[in-house]
């Protein structure tokens, strides 16, 4: 089995595999800083709700180490600043929130004591979110492929796996999980315009790993699902509210209605980190949305006239009710959702 | 207003706007023979079944231009030779096929006279087929205009207007005609993966005409409509079986779909010719594959790994109980639509 370390923190530098360059190439980008960090996130360096959450509580962990020639307040203000910027990086995906919550607490607890001593404690949390998520996603991905038929056509959408999550993945953790388990499984994978993900990375991803996979335009999987080439669809999550609602890859709306429509089962798989229990609908979800090159130009080519608007969502919202599962590493959701979600271990 | 000659005849020449370039560059394709005539469909300088017919046809005429000073059977044979090429170019548009047959019984009628009158009878119907075409689309844009409420946001899919059909189009003819009768529509273009029709020529030809239009992925027409963003959806066709099931591009059964199930009326567009009264259904329609790099590469550059295999239908079908209206010249068909496509002139 392939190892991918999208994130990996080594001498006192985050190192993250280029996203934005794949499938040509496979390099590195670095981050010293935490403004490096910042756009490492913003730009899509490194992407997907788990990966993020890690990425921004190293660069929480560099700002002290930028800073540690400051102290008492004028190093706090500093912190402070530099943990709202990763905050602000991204909107939609609630890991970075959770992981940046996590960081002040630890700040908050530390904060009297040398910068040296603030910045070990801060590494030791990022490294402590890394693992938790690597072990959260393996876990996950053993629960999903109980759900998995022998011989299974799996669909998914966008990349859910080692490039957006530390592990395996989440969706494509389970693919992985029934590959491995010798479940003879092969996936659509859908390219997700506007930025390629599917085609960029999970293809990649799958390729690199000798999984079967087809890749196809976005708008071919509903003929697939309506003839029956589909046996379940999994996905996986930015953010999923208290009620199961479930904002993911612009696409995957689409990709529930159809399932609902058709009679095909459509999982979500994601770690708890993402459900926002605050969050009491998918209507309270901010929908992030991205520029409008994304769709006028691809790989710096024009394909779109000058000064035509563009509507650019990142993200949709998948009603719980065409959700069959929510695959967790504390376990398998089951609606009613309300009712599951409360129940998790936060 | 705009006017897009996309096929214009003048000083023996047929001139295409060149729809490879589009919308980087605005130019013209000269052909000057129907060995050119032939390449310009086959590569797709024009595209569009109704524009490939008149093309087509202008191929034929230009053909007894250049073997004016040849006589009888050699005359013939070389226009045979020229009228069997133009019909090769493409394999699917069954205007193509339509056309050059009108060609070839006006051959076979003046063929005992003067290389110059030949090619004034080829020439004339050539000129017939393209005004003809024009008067099609102009009385299905009007007929289409009568279920374009004030003010309505109109989705559509690929391209359909004045580069792909002689005059203002089919769907985008009748966005047109709402336009022009001042109606204040604005239109949401899917780009249309993977050939990116509506990003390169539906909203050039919009942005071109001042009509307001926003550029979308494909995949987010679904929150869109259900959202109720969407007064109406209408789209062209490829083949309408005789039970009304429709092929189109690719990404038009999803959007089918999720009219019917968000009830948002969903119109095809298409002139009669488009209508195959040997088909009984969509079951019976052939879809085309094209080839994988439509989806691996983007104006050549690489977007998926190497050896990734790919599945790349050109169409999918929209069945008949998805299908609101189908607007044709000959007036608005309602369901059953066995009954009313029977009832057609043919």
């Amino acid at each position: 089995m392939g190892t991918i370390n999208a994130i990996e923190y080594r001498a006192d530098k985050l190192r993250l595999i280029d996203q934005r360059k794949l499938p040509k190439e496979y390099t590195f980008f670095e981050c010293a800083t935490c403004e490096e960090c910042e756009f490492a996130i913003k730009d899509m360096v490194v992407r997907g709700a788990p990966a993020i959450g890690a990425a921004a509580a190293y660069g929480a962990a560099l700002a002290a180490l930028q800073y540690r020639d400051l102290t008492g307040a004028a190093f706090l203000a500093k912190m402070e600043e530099a943990l709202d910027l990763l905050n602000r990086a991204r909107p939609t995906a609630v890991n970075l929130m959770w992981a940046i919550e996590r960081m002040k607490r630890v700040l908050a607890g530390v904060k009297e004591r040398s910068s040296r001593e603030v910045y070990d404690a801060l590494k030791k949390e990022a490294d402590a979110i890394l693992e938790e998520e690597t072990s959260k996603s393996v876990t996950l991905s053993d629960y999903g492929n109980e759900l998995v038929p022998e011989g299974a056509v799996i669909l998914t959408h966008c990349n859910t796996g080692s490039l957006a999550v530390p592990g395996p993945g989440t969706a494509l953790g389970i693919v992985r999980a029934a590959h491995n388990a010798g479940k003879k499984i092969s996936v659509y994978a859908d390219e997700t315009r506007p930025r390629l993900q599917g085609a960029r990375l999970t293809a990649w991803e799958l390729v690199q790993e000798g999984i079967p996979v087809k890749l196809i335009a976005d708008s071919v999987a509903a003929t697939l699902i309506r003839d029956g080439k589909i046996d379940l669809i999994v996905v996986g999550a930015d953010r999923i509210a208290a009620n199961g609602d479930t904002a993911n890859k612009i696409g995957t709306f689409m990709l529930s209605v159809l399932a609902k429509r058709y009679g095909v089962p459509f999982y979500i798989a994601a770690p708890v980190s993402t459900i926002d229990f605050e969050c009491r609908g998918g209507d309270d979800i901010e929908i992030e949305e991205r520029g409008a090159e994304e769709l006028t130009r691809i790989e710096g080519e024009q394909v779109a006239p000058d000064g035509v608007e563009v509507y650019n969502p990142a993200f949709d919202v998948s009603p719980a009710e065409h959700i069959t599962a929510i695959i967790t590493e504390q376990g398998i959701l089951y609606p009613p959702y309300t009712d599951a979600i409360a129940g998790l271990k936060r």
